[in-house]
């Protein structure tokens, strides 16, 4: 792994967007066959990606869907519903091709890529998943804080290969995903953090709490910040005390695919925490978003206003592992199709609003 | 054509759905390697598929496409922001391959099938499109029932052949689309008889009306229907006073394919306004409807909760031709991957819900 000892990379500028293609496309949608708005969000979405490419025929078939998976130290305060040994089972599931992200890789023919950043379980026989092994799994953030400057250093880093990688490969759109048992309460720890909230506003039932679950979760976080709050002075050191290895790469990930100005389709919760926490590490980032889908996860709603975002779709999902996101493609590439290849009013000699016949 | 000089096949029973296949697509689901619901709405459409094709490996790749056009002599009303020589112009745009739905029809590899019902001007040249020639335009239903009784019989059945042509084709899914400048108007004024409801509570600006024509548009349908509701005692006596050959042809095809047992996705305000006309006439159709989306048409509100229905997408789409329900097709086709392909926890050896490790 190239390690990096510094944090001075989440200073490179943001990339800006091409407002000429933007404006391009604009001009362009006016003119299709279609009375003007009337594929509503289908056209904003392909101007987006028109600004956000650089072209004005924009294009999501080369689609890369990156997984970041870890265990989580809270995860033995009983703060999820499912036993942490499912974070390594899930990763096995995920090289066996089993996981809803594999279908939907596949479905899309996207590019899956599993990064296992540590875990309690080891899955190094495991050969197609990637390992960095920044630790078993974070610490107990109830106690101390999650990560070492040192590992959350490394993870971002992870991240910032990945967006790397991607912008290498010539990828048109770029998914992060996660998968790690007890995450929702560090993302939502997290969250309380940066936008000065109280916990109950933002912890829900994660993978499946009942009601004495999420009021023991709400207790463990307020407990958890009463610890940490008055060491956090930036996002850096909230991410450090009470994030996740996935969660910190996720937010490498963003930050460097924005400076390379690469198009991100933005998950679910926790994917939307490291997209608040990217934002407010080095804002302008998410001028590289688009929002995919609204979860069920009732504390997503507030990080979704946050980051003045409109998802996509809300089909009441709350998997993760990028799914939420990978089940969006489709219609980013419907959008592209329509804008791309409807004729216009001149080619088809279709007359346009209000003029005479 | 098969002239049909009778009603009486709309009395043929509806089709039941397979409870068998749905309970196991059910179990299936809870079986899947995701906490129980995650999925959300492509659970619920996994299994509504399962109930409607009887089979435990849902599938919509076969997807037949028909877009039912006509002309209204409603529109010399001014109730359009558009002329009224569109119409036969976007006929011809679909024969050129050149609208939104022939772009979504080729993205999902879909069959696509265009129908002139009757226009003002004449597309008989065009030799990919099939030709009905029920008029030039229903008569004006300001002055007059906008059909005779055989032209509606006609409309119906040419709906019926198209479902009876899918089903011998073996159509995993069935998708009606409309076109027919003025057919909002129509539309308007159908549902505001079946659900005994004010026009101004259901007129909504079409292809893009402003305040002023908007209100102009309701006070016609207002007069209009001083004028027919007097004689109106049957949703078909409703859909013959108001409608268009197109709406009848939607209604008809919906009916047929409800009583073949056609897996059915209907699209925005019109179609709603056929499949609730449908329903209205032979009640328990909707069973075999599926939901797409939520037209930025103010009124389809209405008519998707007289319908009981919650469509899966809401992206301010206004088009019409079919066009939210194929963008909706590829979500159809995700759920029923996820379904067919996840790993279930046994295949995988991942810890279900609060089992200890």
């Amino acid at each position: 792994m190239n390690q990096t000892t510094t944090l001075d990379w989440l200073n490179t500028p943001i990339a800006t967007l091409n407002t000429q293609t933007q404006q391009a496309a604009q001009t362009r949608q006016s003119q299709l066959t279609k009375p003007p708005g009337s594929l509503g969000r289908l056209e904003e979405i392909a101007i987006q990606l028109a600004a956000l490419q650089g072209t004005t025929q924009p294009s999501v078939q080369r689609v890369q869907i990156t997984i970041f998976a870890g265990d989580h130290g809270i995860a033995c305060e009983g703060v999820s519903a499912f036993p942490q040994s499912v974070t390594s089972q899930m990763i096995k599931n995920f090289a066996q091709g089993g996981g809803a992200i594999n279908v939907l890789a596949r479905t899309l023919n996207a590019q899956l890529e599993i990064i296992n950043l540590g875990t309690v379980h080891d899955t190094a026989a495991l050969t197609n998943v990637k390992h960095y092994h920044l630790g078993q799994g974070t610490a107990n953030f109830l106690y101390e804080p999650a990560m070492s400057m040192q590992q959350l250093l490394q993870a971002l880093n992870v991240g910032r290969e990945v967006a790397d990688q991607a912008k290498c490969n010539k990828m048109q759109l770029s998914i992060g995903g996660e998968m790690g048992i007890g995450n929702t309460t560090s993302a939502t720890a997290l969250a309380s953090i940066l936008l000065n909230t109280q916990p109950v506003h933002l912890t829900g039932p994660g993978t499946g709490l009942d009601e004495n679950g999420i009021a023991h979760k709400i207790s463990i976080i307020e407990h958890a910040l009463a610890l940490h709050n008055p060491n956090i002075n930036t996002p850096i050191e909230a991410l450090c005390c009470v994030g996740g290895f996935e969660i910190a790469a996720l937010t490498g990930a963003y930050i460097r695919g924005a400076q390379l100005g690469l198009p991100m389709l933005i998950d679910g919760f926790i994917s939307a925490v490291a997209a608040l926490t990217a934002e407010h590490v080095s804002p302008g980032c998410k001028r590289w978003f688009i929002y995919s889908h609204r979860s069920s996860e009732p504390g997503h709603n507030i990080i979704l206003q946050a980051l003045n975002a409109t998802p996509l779709i809300d089909l009441n999902m709350r998997l993760g592992e990028g799914s939420g996101a990978a089940v969006s493609v489709s219609l980013l590439r419907m959008a592209c199709a329509l804008h791309n290849e409807m004729a216009t009013f001149a080619e088809a000699q279709v007359s346009t609003k209000n003029q005479s016949e």
